[in-house]
C-alpha cells in the first residue's frame, strides 16, 4: 500500500489516496481544538494517542460485530479506512449529564439519565454545529426517515458496547460523539474516529476526567490523560 | 362572573381568579416584549388588539371542532378561560423559513418547506428558551412520548386551520406558536393565545408583514398593521 496526494486536511486529521481506490490513508495530527476552533494548540505526542486508541476501539468493536471505515493501523499516528461519503452531522448520544447539555437544559453535571439521550448537532462551522431535530434532518435531506431511525439504534448499539469496555476498565462512559458516511452502494457505516477526543471519560466513582475536558477547562495534561486512558482500556479490550 | 384576584401577571397578560373555580378571568397587556424580553415597549392598543384577534381565532377553531382553553371575550382586553396546568413549553410549527431558525440553519428566509417543521422550545427565561428533542422531552418529564405524537397532530391540525383562513384571507400564514396545558381530568388542551404576537403572516405574493416582526425589527406601528391583520380576517373567517 503506497500513500498518495492529500485530499483534505481537517482539525485533527489529514487524509491521503493510496494506489487503492478502495483505501485511504489517515494521518492523526498533533492539534487541539475545542469551543468550534476558538481554542487551538499543537500538542506533541496527541496525534498518535487518538490514533493508537481510535484504531483499539475500532478493532473492540469490530469484534463485537460493528462494521466501521477503519481497516487496520499502520503506524503510531496512521490508519487505514475505506472511503466515506461523510454525513455532516455529529450523532450524539449521553448517558451523564455533562459539557454543553448540561449547560443548555440546566441539568447538574453527573446526572445519569435512565435511557441514554441522542442528539443530531449539524457540523456546519459557520453556524455553530446547531442542534437539529428529526424534522430538521428531513428538510436539510442529510438522513432519511429510515435512515435516521437506523442511525439511532446503530449509535446506541455501538455505545452500548463501548459502555460495556468502560464499565470493565473501571471507567464511566458519560458521552460521546460519531460520524457516519455512505458507502459507495449507499449504506451507511460509522466513520471518524473514537478516542477522549470524541467521546468522555470518568474514572468511576469520582469525577476524574480521562478525556479532552482536559484541555477544554485547561485542568490537566492532555497527552499524560491520554495515555492512561489507553493503559486503563488496552488489556481489557480484547478479553471483553 | 366576578373578577376576583390577580392569580399571575406575566409579559403580555394578567390573570385573575372569578367566583366560578372552572372558569379564570385574562386581561391581555398593553406591554410589547421580544427577543426573550431584551426589547420591551408599552404600545397602547395592543392589549385589545391581541385580545380580540386571539378571541376571533379561538372562536374560530371551536368552529372547526378544535377544543381551547377559551370561553368567550368578555371586553376589549379581556377574555374568560378554563383554567390549565401549562406545559412549560413552545410548539413551534413552521411552513416557511424566517426568524431564528433562518438564522440558525442558514434557510434564507422566505424558503417553503415541502413539510412543515415542528419544534419544541422549553419555555425557561433563564436558559433562554433552548430547542429540546424528542429525548429531551421525555427525561424532562414535559410530555409522555404518547402525548408528545399527540401534541405534534393536534399542532399541525390548528396551523392547518390557521392556514386555510389566511390562505381565504388573502394572507400567507409562515410559522406560529402554541401552548398546551393540561386539564384536571390530565387530558392535553391548547391554551396560551394565537395572535400576530405568536405567528408570523405576510401579506400572499410579498413580504409585507402583519405580525411582530413589525416591532422585532423596527419596520412599522404594531397597532395599526395588527388592527389590519384583525380587518383581512374579521369577514372570513365566519365563512371558512
Amino acid at each position: 500500500m503506497e500513500k498518495g496526494s492529500l485530499l483534505y486536511e481537517g482539525k485533527a486529521k489529514k487524509l491521503y489516496k493510496t494506489n487503492d481506490s478502495s483505501v485511504l490513508w489517515v494521518e492523526y495530527k498533533d492539534e487541539a481544538t475545542a469551543f468550534n476552533g476558538e481554542k487551538k494548540e499543537k500538542v506533541s505526542g496527541k496525534g498518535s494517542l487518538t490514533n493508537i486508541i481510535s484504531s483499539e476501539l475500532f478493532a473492540y468493536l469490530r469484534r463485537q460485530g460493528v462494521q466501521s471505515h477503519f481497516i487496520e493501523q499502520v503506524s503510531p499516528t496512521e490508519q487505514l479506512i475505506k472511503p466515506l461519503s461523510m454525513i455532516p452531522l455529529e450523532v450524539v448520544v449521553r448517558f451523564v449529564a455533562a459539557g454543553s447539555l448540561s449547560k443548555r437544559l440546566g441539568i447538574p453535571e453527573g446526572e445519569i439519565f435512565p435511557q441514554p439521550i441522542i442528539e443530531f448537532y449539524y457540523k456546519n462551522d459557520e453556524l455553530g454545529d446547531p442542534l437539529l431535530t428529526e424534522d430538521h434532518l428531513e428538510y436539510l435531506e442529510l438522513l432519511s426517515p429510515k435512515e435516521y431511525a437506523k442511525v439511532k439504534v446503530e449509535a446506541i448499539i455501538i455505545f452500548k458496547y463501548l459502555q460495556k469496555l468502560c464499565d470493565q476498565s473501571g471507567l464511566q462512559l458519560i458521552d460521546g460523539k460519531l460520524e457516519f458516511g455512505r458507502t459507495e452502494d449507499g449504506s451507511i457505516m460509522l466513520g471518524d474516529e473514537i478516542s477522549p477526543d470524541t467521546c468522555r471519560f470518568w474514572r468511576k466513582g469520582t469525577k476524574e476526567r480521562l478525556d479532552k475536558d482536559v484541555f477544554r477547562l485547561g485542568t490537566g495534561d492532555m497527552v499524560s490523560v491520554y495515555e492512561e486512558f489507553y493503559q486503563t482500556i488496552k488489556g481489557v479490550s480484547a478479553h471483553v
